[in-house]
């Protein structure tokens, strides 16, 4: 019997995996958080049962009451909850689904308690990479990736020599606006880049795969979760999202992981490895496939790759520079504050002028974080 | 230091591996074996210093001995030279490089004699797959395959589960007849069979790819060198043969091993297995990359395919009358005296008649080649 506790668990990743694990006589759900949503979080712990649920935004804290008052579980709040349900280490696994900065702490609070970590959190590598990785090797615990091309990586490094690494390819779909000419980038608006041809996500993440800056963030996080040197990553455009990543080592061979674009394979495979367990759905077909198709990354249509390489490259607090900055600036072109190059724009301003600090802590990373925010708050309202 | 003896190693695999264990000071050769090729036997054994050679043709016997009349080495002759070379257990890997039948009693040889073995050999595990496999398991040496689709299967097995596999998905490119209209089958010529899109080969093996029977061939290697039940192996044309084979796993995960086509890089694998060492040559580049695409394999085109399966469901001696017939049909097509949907015609007809023989030893296995033999050549006639 596996104990897992999920942060997040009414998300996108949340939901997925509780799906996964219904009925799953190997599982047993120890602890479960959300950020405001208490009504699924309350039916959540009617169902799994739990022996603890935080709901973050204290407003809905009475609602959840009620809707639990007949249930036997603890009820937590705040940030305070979430520290102390990742310090709980009667747990196997700690699914770690948050959205945003608020991510890390209890990624590096469940590190230090030597729990292993199934990590659905980009800040906590983008940001904290360096930290986390340190904290990671102390205390011997192991970090599983949920997005499917860490896990692509993943499954391809099993029984593998990391040595033997020649290069890590990240595929990645090339949104919306792969085939756009450059001329037209200008003249993006925020209804276009919310159209994504493969996969349904929430908005940010949506604009944040229309600028590639996704791919960006993901090439700065396979360096940290797989020890592999920033010039051996390489990005590759593959429209179909069919081959998630791949791995090509020393004697030239390739190793791609395949599938249906779908998040239940990485889940699943974070949840039960090193074993894997039937999924039902989602096969892929080859009788049926599509072409598969790859193409050069445009770095001009899609600089924010090439700032993320940039921020990696320098080292220190730039990648929390480059997560910050982009963060605003999505949220200020999804409010038609700003235009779609802005976003790459205003982060290439904001490295060249950033003075590096070394972060090693969260209290120095929140600090930079907030600088930055300001900063770039300050920026736009020009 | 592996100290290494091939047999065949004037041929394509052979010369093909001397090449990459040239100047390489992690491998000593200690045995060399040519069917005819005294020249090319002689040159290679200047060179690489082996304790043995051996020629099996014994006609130029004479010549060899002369060309190596100053070398400290012991040369050898006939089947019972192969036989003594086989039967050397001071060797760390024999690569099994011979063509046809004869490679079968070596392989054995050497696995009673508790050696490693890298097979290039076809006929040992379509013909003697299953009392090869059986020896296998009572002697405890390993089986490493050398072409280029079991080498992706067995790189994509890399610390995997075999219990996990969902089916083993084969690629073949379809040969030069994929989309050639199947009414036009019938006046295929020789001249046309021998072109080969992807591969350069032999003009046996490239009419093995060009009615598919070579992909059939693999469908029954797979079966024995993974232990896959016959209805979880699938063929699917790839016409590019830029993905050599995958695994499909039960949670819906495929791994694919991806590479140029060129047998560097599996011979280079099952020469250096577990380790993997550079190979300068030959890295697929996916900037660059073909579409890649997928089709159905059409039975009525390539029956060949579905003969194999079905020589593998009945089993016993059915794969011996498979490989025979395929043989003598090949090289009667070769030499303008059937057509080429003549070769499964008269392979469906000879399974058709066959009358099965159980095949637990060498002597029967031979028997039954003989047998199958006399009767086609005989048919063939009227």
């Amino acid at each position: 019997m596996k104990e897992i506790g999920i942060l997040g668990s009414t998300g996108s990743i949340g939901t997925q995996t509780l799906d996964l694990i219904e009925n799953n006589e190997n599982f047993s759900v120890s602890y479960l958080s959300a950020n405001s949503n208490y009504k699924l979080l309350a039916k959540q712990a009617r169902k799994f049962k739990p022996k603890f649920v935080c709901l973050k935004e204290t407003s809905g804290l009475e609602n959840l009451k009620k809707e639990l008052h007949d249930c036997e579980v603890k009820i937590l709040s705040g940030n305070d909850g979430i520290i102390e349900l990742s310090s709980n280490n009667n747990i196997d696994l700690m699914i770690n689904a948050l959205v945003g900065y608020a991510g890390m702490q209890p990624t590096l609070t469940a590190i230090r308690n030597g729990i292993n970590i199934a990590l659905a959190n980009k800040e906590s590598l983008v940001v904290g990479g360096e930290l986390i990785i340190n904290e990671i090797k102390k205390n011997k615990v192991e970090l599983f990736p949920v997005d499917s091309e860490h896990s692509a990586i993943w499954q391809c490094l099993v029984g593998e020599n990391k040595k033997e690494i020649e290069k890590l390819i990240l595929t990645g779909s090339g949104g919306p606006f792969r085939s756009l000419n450059f001329s037209k980038f200008n003249h993006i608006s925020k209804e276009d880049a919310l159209q994504h041809p493969n996969w349904e996500m929430g908005s940010k993440i949506t604009i944040d795969s229309a600028t590639m800056m996704n791919k960006g963030f993901e090439v700065i996080e396979a360096h940290w979760l797989f020890d592999v040197p920033i010039h051996d990553i390489e990005v590759i455009i593959h429209p179909q999202s069919i081959i998630h990543s791949m791995v090509e080592f020393i004697d030239g061979s390739i190793k791609a992981q395949i599938g249906t674009p779908n998040m239940t394979i990485p889940i699943n495979y974070a949840l039960n490895y090193p074993k894997r367990t039937n999924v039902k759905n989602f096969k892929y077909d080859f009788k049926n496939s599509k072409n598969l198709t790859f193409e050069q990354v445009d770095f001009r249509k899609f600089k924010c790759i090439k700032l993320a390489y940039e921020a990696l490259k320098l080292g220190k607090s730039y990648s929390i520079v480059l997560n910050v900055v982009n963060d605003i600036c999505v949220d200020a072109f999804l409010k038609n504050k700003i235009k779609f190059l802005d976003i790459s724009n205003y982060i290439e301003d904001s490295l060249n002028n950033h003075k590096p600090q070394n972060v090693d802590s969260i209290e120095l990373i929140n600090e930079v974080i907030n600088e930055t925010n300001l900063m770039i708050r300050e920026r736009i309202k020009k």
